[in-house]
This record gives structure tokens, C-alpha cells and sequence, in this order.
């Protein structure tokens, strides 16, 4: 049974109580614009992109599932780091993220075309509306970028519609700067 | 609207974004044992026991209300500053505490007749159950007990019940340690 007492810890997002889900550079296939970078990158180390807490909260509309995501600086080609993203299954379900540690955007987009991109900054409350898929991205040369998520416990994970069709927007380091481009491969 | 990006301080629980909703001694006449006490508290100089905020999000199921609760150090008597407490009106929905700062307590009870303690220390994540009504508590001697909640858009404040019948249990300073108490005034 779950315990409703989970310590993550506030800088590196880690549990001492619980494992997290690890992400590795290999199980991103297709999601990033420079595949060839991608699977030299995972010939050479495989690296850790990104780990997130499934604690197993009650699927239940009443539940609230919680827990941190953390993830690591690193590029590939010139596209940041950044979580697989996804709808939520029961796609009128939003999410709140609180981040605790490091710099970075959270990439939204719903069915309707809309998209809309917030700033992670320690402090920073982003608000992921209804309808919307989300990803986290880490700009930060070094830290990792730590947040603190939730959502409802019933509000399920959808991966497939972003695996198929990436999202509308990516962001890329040019010049040492963040910039925003249109995604050439979207598929919608 | 609300902004989809709100700053709460990591330390103080404050946002320059947003105002919070403060709650003076004034304002829980009769939630502590020692009336007298409070009352002489609330005319010498009413101090502030806690805010938090209510940013007005959709009271949507699918929605996600957040925000941080900020609940300062002090005591009434020998009983700690707390928070009212309250049900949530849909009864069948939970809510997540993040402890940002501060060292406290999260005290819950459920009409069935259950009670749980949880500690709240920087990084610990406490779980609130449905059916449970929850409160905040402070016991350190000066220092703020600062939280990041979420819970479901829809799932609204009854106050009413724990104003009308108490907690179960009450926490108090005894020899400079905290102790659980049976409510001696509870009506159930």
C-alpha cells in the first residue's frame, strides 16, 4: 500500500522512498529532429534524459497522482533535453508542475492548434490547462530541472498521439540562446 | 484569467502575482481550547496564524486547484497555530501537500472514524485521502510551515463541520514536545 508520506528531495528531486521511472536516449527514437545525433549519442553512453515518480495512486476520478520529474541538461544536435510529452487519456484532465530546481519550458499544445510555452524557474507554478499535451524541456547547460506534478489520479497517459505526430514546436539552442521553430516533421 | 505561470517564493510560500487569503486569530473563535487565551491573543494584537490562496481556477472536475498555504509559528495556551481545517464538500476527493519549508504536521481525519498524523518537513510529499479532512499545523517554534497543495478544481470547502464538531485530536507543546490529545470539546 502506498504510504501518504513520500520525501523527494528538494534539489535533486530523488526519493530515498521510491524508485522513478528512468528515460534513456534509446527510447526516444523519432522524437528528436536529428536522429543520426540521436543514435550515435546512444551507441556511445545511452545517456539518462529524463525520471519521473508513478507512485500508483488509485485510478480513481477522487485521486490525485503525484510525484517529481527531473529532467537532465544535455542536447541533442541543438535540441535540448526534454520529456517524451504527452495528452492524458482522459484528455479534459489538467495538471499543475511547481518547479523546485533548475531552468527550462514546459511545451503545451492541444487538439484545437492552440500551444502555448511557460518558463520553469524555481518558484514557477505552470499550469498545464485541460485538453493540453505537455513536455518538459531543460535549457540549463548543467542542472537538472526538478519539478513537483500533479494531476488526477484517473486522467491516464496518452503517448501514442505525440509518438505519431511530435509536437507543433520544438526548442533548439542557436547561438547559445533558446529559440522556438516549427517543428518540420509534425504529422497532424 | 488566470495567468497559466504564477511565482510563489520557495521560502516565504508568497507570490508577487497574486494575493493570498489571510486568516487572523479573530477569525477561529472557538477552534482552540483555550478560549481565553485566544481572545486576550485576538485583543492584544490579532495576530495573522495563516494565508493561502485561492487562485479561482475553473470548478471543473478535470480542472487542478493549487496554490501554497503558509501557516506561522506561535501557540494559543499550549496548542500550536493551525489552519481551520476543513472536508473537502466532494468528500470523495483527495489532495497533495508538498512541504517547501518548515516543520509541522498534517493532521486528518474521515467520518468513519479514522485519524492519521503526518510530518511535514522541507521535501516531504503528504497525501490526503479522500473522505479525510485535513489541517495544517506548525510546531516549530519560529519558523513558517510553507506547502504547495493541489487538489481537484470541483472539489470546493466544507468548514462547516470541523467549526460545528472539532478535530478527533489536538496537537500541544508539552515539557517543549509536541503530544496528540484527545479533544476533550469534540461533538460528534
Amino acid at each position: 500500500m502506498l504510504s501518504n508520506l513520500i520525501t523527494f528531495d528538494q534539489t535533486t528531486g530523488l526519493s530515498a522512498d521510491v524508485k522513478p521511472i528512468q528515460r534513456r536516449l534509446s527510447e526516444m527514437a523519432g522524437m528528436y529532429l536529428d536522429e543520426a545525433t540521436r543514435a550515435a549519442m546512444v551507441e556511445q553512453n545511452d545517456p539518462l534524459v529524463y525520471e519521473f515518480h508513478d507512485l500508483g495512486v488509485p485510478e480513481r476520478p477522487g485521486a490525485i497522482a503525484y510525484g517529481t520529474s527531473i529532467t537532465y541538461a544535455g542536447k541533442v544536435g541543438d535540441e535540448y533535453f526534454m520529456t517524451k510529452g504527452h495528452f492524458h487519456s482522459i484528455l479534459e484532465t489538467a495538471e499543475v508542475y511547481y518547479c523546485l530546481k533548475g531552468q527550462g519550458l514546459m511545451l503545451m499544445e492541444n487538439p484545437e492548434g492552440d500551444w502555448e510555452l511557460q518558463k520553469l524557474t524555481p518558484g514557477a507554478a505552470v499550469y498545464v490547462p485541460e485538453r493540453f499535451a505537455h513536455r518538459s524541456i531543460n535549457t540549463h547547460p548543467s542542472d537538472p530541472l526538478v519539478t513537483f506534478f500533479a494531476f488526477r489520479g484517473d486522467a491516464g497517459h496518452d503517448y501514442g498521439t505525440i509518438e505519431s505526430q511530435g509536437f507543433r514546436k520544438l526548442a533548439i539552442e542557436r547561438g547559445g540562446k533558446c529559440e522556438i521553430i516549427d517543428n518540420p516533421r509534425r504529422r497532424a
